[in-house]
């Protein structure tokens, strides 16, 4: 399997395809154009493609071998991939047989799932793959990959994602890779706003929140939000743009969903996904996910710093 | 200071006692005395106090020397430790002036403020100075001290307080380190509770709670209640009975209650204090904390293993 | 428009169809089929249908005005509606042309709109009209209908439905009437909740819920709950089984789903959501919708009598 | 008993005391003393006192009678009624044996039992009595009045009660008047809350806000807040500030804390004490009540007209 078409060029994904490309003939696809063709320059061997399946490229025409193996997708969201699907340009009508369609999308397992089944259909088979470690992970190649499906088609694959992944699991069958990072990321959102509730009320009660989180991170409370993001971001008011707020509520929201499909009372998870649509509400577009503190630390009248 | 007084020998208080007998001229004290007779028998050079204050023991009778400097409180509640303030045999009327008062329970900070405050009235310090670390921490002679008070008073007892202490850290004013501890024990809480709810929900929907706890582990996701207590005590099942959910539930609420006292808006700190104040009524006095999850795995219809 | 099914003979359904059969030549179907075959016996002028679009009957063989104009559903949920619609035996292979199917299930939205887009390629007409009034309003023909779909549909109907309604509302496209029923529903859901723990509350901090309630329901924070629900069905201990908790339950979550689909950050819907989810779960499938109030009584260890 | 005294002449006490001057010999107090001035100016019979207990007023100097036998408190919280019992000019110093304190406050239970057990060590009865009935109940003297405290005291006082009560309603011991009217405005605070989430979330998804009112009004969900509060003061656009959200606020607040003291798991009231500390946060201190409905349109993005 040598021929790889890389979808998605953004913050994690254009690391991703770096690597790719130093090992595979590569085409790339980017919905804003100008970046694959940016990218292709840059990158010896490889091709921006003109339709996302990579059938179309600048280096050959009616080439058969444009026809791509693996096609990795790595979009905002599983809305994005699945319009990919139809059409004469679409992922159905231009791949073979055989061919493998990795989704490294925080998707949402139902859509995951609707898509596998559609594909299948078309003998192509499906991995969701959804990735951890964010952008220095991906620049490192050293991504956590969770991957949903067959065994057979992770071993097909395994050697491609291994170019940017360095612990590649297979956590079940289509849609698990999803649910396990939406779980992870509903995690990461509940560690946020609680570090931020506590340290809020312990800010304006008079406490020093820089000794409160030395004491919690010496202490059972700790977490990787607290001993991580919030020295770095938070008590420093850096709030670097790393990821988007808004991409952190749409994952809530999927933790959320996982949980409500399989008629689960889970009261903490879904009122989560209440404040960070909130939040996502109130903060814009263009937030950074830990800046969901900023709402806290407005209704609580306290910063954290 | 070389006499010291310590009251409440449970499962936290008496290794740290231990390590106070063996450097301090020992007085201790115990609600159910046969502990304190027992613990005195077994340590040399330990008396133990017929009334809290240590001013009347075995060793001497109407001895002045009796009077102890230093007076260490070790409770379940702030309110069993100000229910030992007042009467004959009261703490107020048997300590002298200079002497100090440190309260090691995880107390609540509007009580502490009232003990310090009649305290001071009889010349008497007081410090809030819970502790974190386990049984462990406290047998290692290693927990992490959180003291609320004056400057001065502390640096007082900072050398008693080293017997068990690795870390002390100065938070505050009066109430400052139970504020901390208390928030401190409700991100425990959120996370036990959380963590559970979405591993359960993966559980319920086919994914392993194994692979995604491995997964979480290596992501953002992750905390030390993630890192630790799922998999020695819940995936494990073993539940062992080491700080009860009673307590839990108590800490919660004083951090609750610090939000609500500075009317902070806090929905996600406040439904966990609902969320444990129901736990422990479901699931009794004797139950561990982390056995908060076994509401969940009900609730869900799905164990975590 | 002469010709009437009605599918789904329940508590509410029956004494629908029961007025209908007064007035129109009325087929009436039942997933049990024994109760349609006992409805139209004692009905006269009824038949029962074998399959569900009411095409072939008892009374007429190879009968051309079979074929019915309306067909009535009532059933549990949107998801049964939808289970009907396909096969040899399905309401989209049995309606004619210029049919107008008329679903008072209590559905969701979303369902109902893919319904209708379905039928409407089959040239058949679709309005979502559930019902509210209970089996007393049902009985005495006095029902509330909220009607989403066209204009010009709904006049076609409205004399069929004026013969078990009262007030036939034209609430907007479809999926309003039953996105308006939802959230009536859940409205009456979080009465009943926390009408519930209010009184609960006050039960067991020593005041009598009788002298309470009485006093809420001359004050502003009456309800249609306060008022009827809790002195007829929770202080007299009957809590008859009228309306299922499991309906209720699924009535909320179409609420919550709504709110959610359109982005709402509404947290009182959603914990709503959860209490219900979780009362469902541990009172089981017969348990009335009031009996809810049983959960909140065990939570609180407190009667409200 | 016919020397009363009335202190606090704001939106509704003062109607009250228009009535207690047609009958009784009547002392007034205010904060704002030029209140009291020209409300005693206006009202034959009436003085002002300088000092809240109405010891000393203008007509008469060193006047024996001035002793007042029934002294009622109309203020914003227990916090200001108990702020007036110590000190020279104090209620503890200034009342006689025998007298009786009625506090009209919505006050708060474990308050009010402080106060009680302080006015009983000096021979003084106390009656906590929230009314309920709105300005324009107070102004046609037909408000319900909520009382706790002891029979034989409710009975002295009585006759006063009903020169501005129609109900007046016995509730339990002292605290169990705050505790009723805590809880029906929290209800009140509920139903506020979720019906403008329901009706939102309806508003944005194409459905209009006046039909679904209209239907809901006529079913099961409907409520004292839902049939008049909303059409006059929401869909209106109206919000004519009548009882403040921060009052609003406190009152949750108490609900929620006499929940929280009897250990009782009530997420719903304990969320909504959240949603309207927020609001009160978000919309000031003069806002109306009802305007937390605007706190849910502006996340909803949605108004309800």
């Amino acid at each position: 399997m040598s021929r790889v078409a890389f979808l998605g060029l953004g913050a994690i994904g254009a690391p991703m395809a770096r690597h790719l490309a130093r090992k595979y003939d590569l085409a790339v696809w980017n919905r804003t154009a100008s970046r694959a063709v940016a990218f292709a320059s840059t990158h010896h061997g490889t091709t921006h493609a003109r339709t996302h399946h990579g059938t179309t490229h600048e280096r050959t025409t009616a080439d058969a071998d444009a026809m791509r193996d693996v096609v990795i997708t790595c979009l905002p969201t599983s809305r994005e991939v699945e319009s990919l699907l139809d059409g004469a340009n679409g992922l159905i009508a231009g791949l073979q047989k055989g061919a493998i369609l990795v989704d490294c999308t925080s998707g949402d397992p139902a859509t995951s799932r609707r898509i596998a089944a559609r594909l299948a259909d078309a003998g192509v088979g499906f991995i969701d793959a959804p990735v951890s470690g964010g952008v220095s992970g991906a620049e490192k190649g050293e991504l956590t990959v969770m991957c949903g499906g067959s065994a057979k088609h992770l071993e097909t694959v395994r050697p491609v994602l291994e170019s940017f992944g360095k612990k590649i699991v297979h956590c079940g069958d289509v849609g698990a890779g999803d649910a396990i990072k939406a779980v992870n990321n509903a995690l990461l959102a509940v560690h946020i706003w609680a570090t931020a509730e506590g340290l809020a009320a312990l800010a304006k009660s008079g406490v020093d929140p820089k000794i409160a989180l030395d004491v919690i991170n010496a202490s059972s409370g700790r977490s990787n939000t607290s001993m991580n993001l919030f020295p770095e971001r938070v008590m420093s008011r850096a709030f670097p743009r790393t990821f988007r707020l808004a991409l952190l509520d749409k994952d809530v929201g999927i933790a959320a969903n996982v949980a409500r499909e399989q008629k689960i009372a889970s009261p903490l998870l879904q009122l989560t996904a209440e404040l960070f649509r909130l939040a996502h509400g109130e903060l814009g577009e263009e937030a950074d996910h830990v800046e969901a503190v900023r709402l806290v630390e407005k209704w609580a009248g306290a910063e954290i710093r």
